[in-house]
């Protein structure tokens, strides 16, 4: 790694903080990326013990590259769960006790540094249109499909963040109303019925039917490597979580029309048995025909564009304090 | 009606193209309105019967207030079709013959002046947000509920266009997938589950099967008027189709998460029997809870929405111009 020795104040820190793992991204200007560290997510001890992790991991990578805190210009963190346009966190529905934590707040007072945060799918959403695989493109929408559903969405090259910063929230679009119960409450949102683990509870109860059933619980990961196999049941569960996705993602383009639409998450990676049928559906009967034709590309940046995205953020809320 | 002599090139022509009714409306500046015409629009009878009427009616209006030709700054259209970022109607699903017409050019071949063109929900959107109910409001959706569905999306204060001008279509939002078959192709769109044609081919099926049936159509407002004096089948085509109607606002709340929606139409009359019904599926568990609150409002420009969005629209393309 680089040493970071001279930079005063240069440097920049991109902090992903998922319910599983949290990546901890030092780079120089927008891009340059000098250390990482990837750690567990501490997602069910509190708010308080995430914060101290966040610390610590942030010390860790400074030291490695002979950096100090005084070299970090700010933090910016991409958070898995609602974020307002305060930077509190209002609810992250895998995490515990993550209820109004003025995160901001606290990571400013703890580090001395300006901090911006903002959802994690947002926060990729910006990288990828900026740096990764929508650059060029002014109106685009980015979506990922992991455990669950996320989304961001740059409309004139700008993020679309809403009137309180929760734009965006493609996974909870209903597209079955009579569909199971999502995480938020509602029934039958885009994540109920083709996210990562819809795949793998939709297989597990057709198997809990079957004979000979087995109980434990089924990754997504399991279903695709049946389906590849020729298992029946599992093509079926993924055709049908493959087709709400391709209306979810009809949805998305009837109602703002972008140019494009970045992909990533984990799913994204089973893209000729998974997104491929769903862009079928998508394209099938789009409202305005050809014209509303859309580029669809496989994200580009990979696990680091949310730390990236909010280091961005960051570095736009910070031009906008200098100037007013 | 006032006199317009001597105000050169400082009038505007707003007109509203429908399906059935086509309006024209001349202002000074912004929005003070010297005259208009309401007439039926030759929609039968093809793009070039329409454009001879739309000329027709202009001179109409400009004669009935002392006016030239020559006083007319521009023209803007909004129009009920598909239309492109370069003013050409792509499609018009209730009009017969308008495919790819390239009604800017046409109009300014013909007018002599600069014209721009729009889509019809649009342009109410622009209107509703700079000088009706959705004033002072940065990030909005116009919605209007009628014999179809359309909508508009204001935000940061701009009307949202998309990658071709055809963002917004709040109408073709899925919301019922294996729903009836929608007139752009789809099946379940909100245009097919909660529009007044829809509330009218349900209630027309429902009677169709009853003993006794009436085989001759049947209109929304008689729908309404039979829920009204007590009808069972009545109320439950009403709630069904309210109820979609939330769906498809709780998916435009989760997605863009706006400070307000502003709902106009001929079926926004029925507040209390259908939108307030909508209203509460709309909030009943919206993602990211009390912190995405979104304030209703009902339209208050009325019939002149569109027109007077027109006009706004004309005079943005005219500032871009002059700047160039």
């Amino acid at each position: 790694m680089a040493s970071a020795r001279g930079s005063a104040r240069r440097l920049f820190l991109g902090l992903d903080v998922g319910a599983t793992k949290t990546l901890v991204l030092l780079t120089q200007g927008r891009q340059r990326v000098l250390g990482q560290q990837l750690l567990t997510t501490a997602a069910r001890d509190g708010p308080e013990a995430v914060v101290q992790q966040l610390l610590s991991a942030i010390d860790r990578v400074l030291v490695r590259v002979e950096a100090r805190r005084q070299d970090v210009a700010g933090v910016g963190v991409g958070f898995a769960g609602w974020c307002d346009l305060q930077g509190t966190v209002l609810a992250a529905p895998n995490m515990t006790g993550w209820r109004s934590v003025p995160l901001r707040a606290i990571l400013e007072e703890l580090t001395g540094v300006p901090v911006a945060v903002g959802n994690d799918a947002n926060m990729a959403a910006l990288a990828e249109a900026r740096m990764g695989a929508g650059r060029g493109f002014r109106d685009l929408v980015y979506v990922t499909v992991s455990t669950g559903i996320g989304g961001g969405i740059v409309a004139g090259g700008r993020l679309l963040m809403g009137a309180s910063g929760m734009a965006g929230e493609i996974g909870h679009l209903v597209v079955a109303p009579d569909g199971p119960r999502c995480g938020c409450g509602s029934h039958g949102c885009l994540e109920a019925m083709a996210s990562g683990s819809a795949i793998a509870r939709e297989a597990h109860q057709r198997l809990a039917l079957a004979p000979g059933s087995r109980a434990s619980p089924i990754a997504a990961q399991e279903v695709f490597e049946w389906a590849r196999a020729g298992d029946r049941g599992a093509q079926e569960v993924i055709t049908r979580a493959s087709r709400f996705l391709g209306i979810g993602l009809r949805n998305v383009v009837n109602l703002l029309n972008p140019q494009a639409i970045v992909i990533g998450g984990g799913l994204s990676q089973q893209w000729k048995e998974y997104v491929e049928p769903a862009l079928q559906v998508m394209r099938a009967a789009a409202s305005g025909g050809d014209e509303r034709e859309v580029q669809v590309l496989p994200a580009a940046l990979g696990e680091r564009s949310t730390a990236l995205g909010a280091i961005l953020w960051l570095q736009r809320v910070l031009r906008h304090t200098a100037r007013s």
